[in-house]
C-alpha cells in the first residue's frame, strides 16, 4: 500500500487524503487530522473520519480505522486459540497499536504475552488516540518490550512460546525484516514442539501486494511442515481481502480445529466465527494458482 | 455506490474519477474515458485503467472492470448448479453486461437462456467496448429480450424456470423494482418446484449498502421457504465484499451441494471452487447479527 496524504499540517477541516493500492487505483478517506509525528523510524499520522472513526497510518500506510480493525484483530488470534486451546506463552512482534494483545488478553488462561514493539511512539500516540484499539495495554498480564524484534528473537532460548503473532506493518521500514528467512527461522527455532505462528501477509488482487505475499509464503512453506494461507474481508485495506499465514510445526488449521472447545469459551466476537474459521483457509482458484506457481518458481 | 465522475467528456486524457462508498470513503480509478451515453434509462460511462481494465457504469455506479468482473459473475451462476445439475431453463434478468450470460453458457446441457434487458443501449455498448464480458451474446443458445424484467416476469406461466439470476444494478432507477416483494413472488411462482432464485444483495459493512441489502433478505424469507445469503471478494465493490441471496423451495445450498458432480464438469473457474461454495455462506458474526436484527425488527 502506498499512501500520500495531500495536507499533513494539522487543522480542524476535513481533508481528503488517499492510499494507493495501484497506481491508478485509490481509496480516499475524507477526515480531519488529529496528529502527526515522526519518530526515528517512520512517520505517523492519526486522523477522524465520520464513517470509518479515527484512523492511523504508518509511513503513510493505512493500519487501522475504528470502524474495521476488530476484523483484523480477530481474524490474527483467534483461528490459533481454536487450534490449541493449550496455548500459554505469546509473543507479539510489532503489534504496537495494542489491538492484537487486546484479542490475546481475552483468554485467561494465556499466563505470558510478551509484545515486542520497536517504536514507542506508536504506542503513545495509540495509547492517546485510539483507545478502542490500544486497550490491551491496560491488561496488567501485558509485558511491553520496546525493542527491535529482530534482535529481540535472537536472545530468545529455543523452546520459549506457544505462539508468535507478527503483526507487522508492510515489508518496508522496519516491517521488513519480518518478512525474512532468518526472521521465520528463529520463529521456528523459539516455538514449542506444539507452536503455531500468525504473520500478516498482505493481498492477493493487485501485484504488489501478492509479490510479497507469494515471497513469504515461500519461505514459510520452506521452514514449516505445515504452512498455509487465510484470508478476511478487511474494508479499508487494497481489494478488500487480506491474508494471513498460519505456520505450524504440528497442527493443520482445519484437521485440528477444535470447533466445540473454542465456543465454549463465550469470547464474544464480532467477525471470527467456527465457519468463518473454515471459510477462512478457502483460497478462491486464481490466488491457489498464483501461490502454486510460486512456489514451482522459486 | 454512488459514484460522481468529474469530468465526462471524451478525451484521451487519463483522469481520476471517483465512487463513493459512503459520503467521507472513496475509490477513485484513474484511467481514460471511451464513451458515454445516454439511454432513456440511465447514463452509463466506459473507461479505460491500466490496472483493471476496462469499466463499465451505470447512473455512475461501477458494474464492471474487466479485472475483477469473473468473479461476480462465477458467484452469480456456479453455486445454484452446483446444488441442482438438472437446471435446463434459466431466466437472467438485467445482465445486460453479458458476464452472467457467459458463464451460464458453459454448461452444455442447459436447454433454454432467457436474459430480458430493459435497455438495449447497454447491450450494445457492452458488446462494442467490453468483449472479455460481453462474450454471452455470442452464444446460440442466448435468446437476448430487450424490456422491462417487472413486466415480463407477470406473462411467464407457472413452472416455467429452475433458475433465475437477478443480476441487476442497485436499487434506485430501473433496479428498484427488482427488489421488490411483488417481483420476488413472481420469481417464487414462475419457478419450477426445484427452482432456485440467486439476485444481487449489495454489501453488509456500510450503511447505506446493508440497508437494502436487509430490506431484500426480509421479503425473501418471508416469500421462499429456503433463503440465506453468501459473500465474496469483490475488489472493486464497497467493502471489498459483496452478497448475493439465495432462494429456493427445496434446496438448501450447503446441504445438496453436489461438489462431486460439479468438478465432474470441469469448468476452469478462476473464483469458484467447491470449498469457496461452502465459505461462501459463512457469515462473520457482524453480518449474521444485523440481518437476524432484520428480520426481528421488520
Amino acid at each position: 500500500m502506498d499512501v500520500k496524504h495531500d495536507h499533513h499540517q494539522l487543522n480542524e477541516e476535513e481533508i481528503w487524503i488517499h492510499e494507493n493500492h495501484a497506481p491508478d487505483v485509490r481509496l480516499a478517506l475524507k477526515g480531519k487530522i488529529l496528529a502527526s509525528e515522526r519518530s526515528p523510524y517512520q512517520t505517523m499520522v492519526v486522523g477522524e473520519t465520520r464513517t470509518l472513526g479515527r484512523f492511523f497510518t504508518l509511513n503513510g500506510y493505512l493500519q487501522v480505522t475504528e470502524a474495521d480493525e476488530f476484523i483484523y484483530h480477530e481474524m490474527i488470534v483467534h483461528p490459533a486459540l481454536a487450534v490449541n486451546p493449550q496455548i500459554r506463552r505469546v509473543l507479539i512482534i510489532g503489534g504496537g497499536d495494542g489491538g492484537t494483545a487486546r484479542e490475546i488478553c481475552r483468554y485467561p488462561k494465556i499466563e505470558q504475552i510478551d509484545l515486542v514493539e520497536i517504536d514507542e511512539m506508536v504506542v503513545r500516540l495509540c495509547r492517546e488516540h485510539l483507545p478502542q484499539t490500544a486497550a490491551g495495554f491496560a491488561n496488567p498480564r501485558l509485558n511491553l518490550i520496546i525493542g527491535d524484534g529482530l534482535d529481540h528473537m535472537a536472545n530468545i532460548p529455543d523452546n520459549s512460546y506457544d505462539l508468535i503473532l507478527v503483526d507487522s506493518t508492510d515489508p518496508i521500514g522496519p516491517g521488513e525484516g519480518l518478512f525474512s528467512l532468518d526472521f521465520y527461522r528463529d520463529c521456528h527455532r523459539v516455538l514449542d514442539s506444539e507452536g503455531i505462528m500468525i504473520n500478516q501477509l498482505e493481498g492477493a488482487f493487485y501485484a504488489g501486494d501478492f509479490y510479497e505475499m507469494s515471497r513469504a509464503y515461500v519461505k514459510l512453506q520452506e521452514i514449516f511442515p505445515i504452512a498455509k494461507v487465510f484470508g478476511f474481508n478487511m474494508p479499508t485495506y487494497a481489494s478488500g481481502y487480506w491474508y494471513f499465514g498460519f505456520a505450524s510445526k504440528k497442527f493443520d488449521p482445519l484437521l485440528d480445529q477444535r470447533a466445540a472447545a473454542w465456543e465454549r469459551l463465550n469470547i464474544d466476537t464480532r467477525y471470527y466465527n467456527s465457519d468463518i474459521h473454515r471459510a477462512a483457509f478457502a483460497l478462491p482458484n486464481y490466488v491457489r494458482r498464483k501461490l502454486a506457481a510460486a512456489l514451482r518458481d522459486q
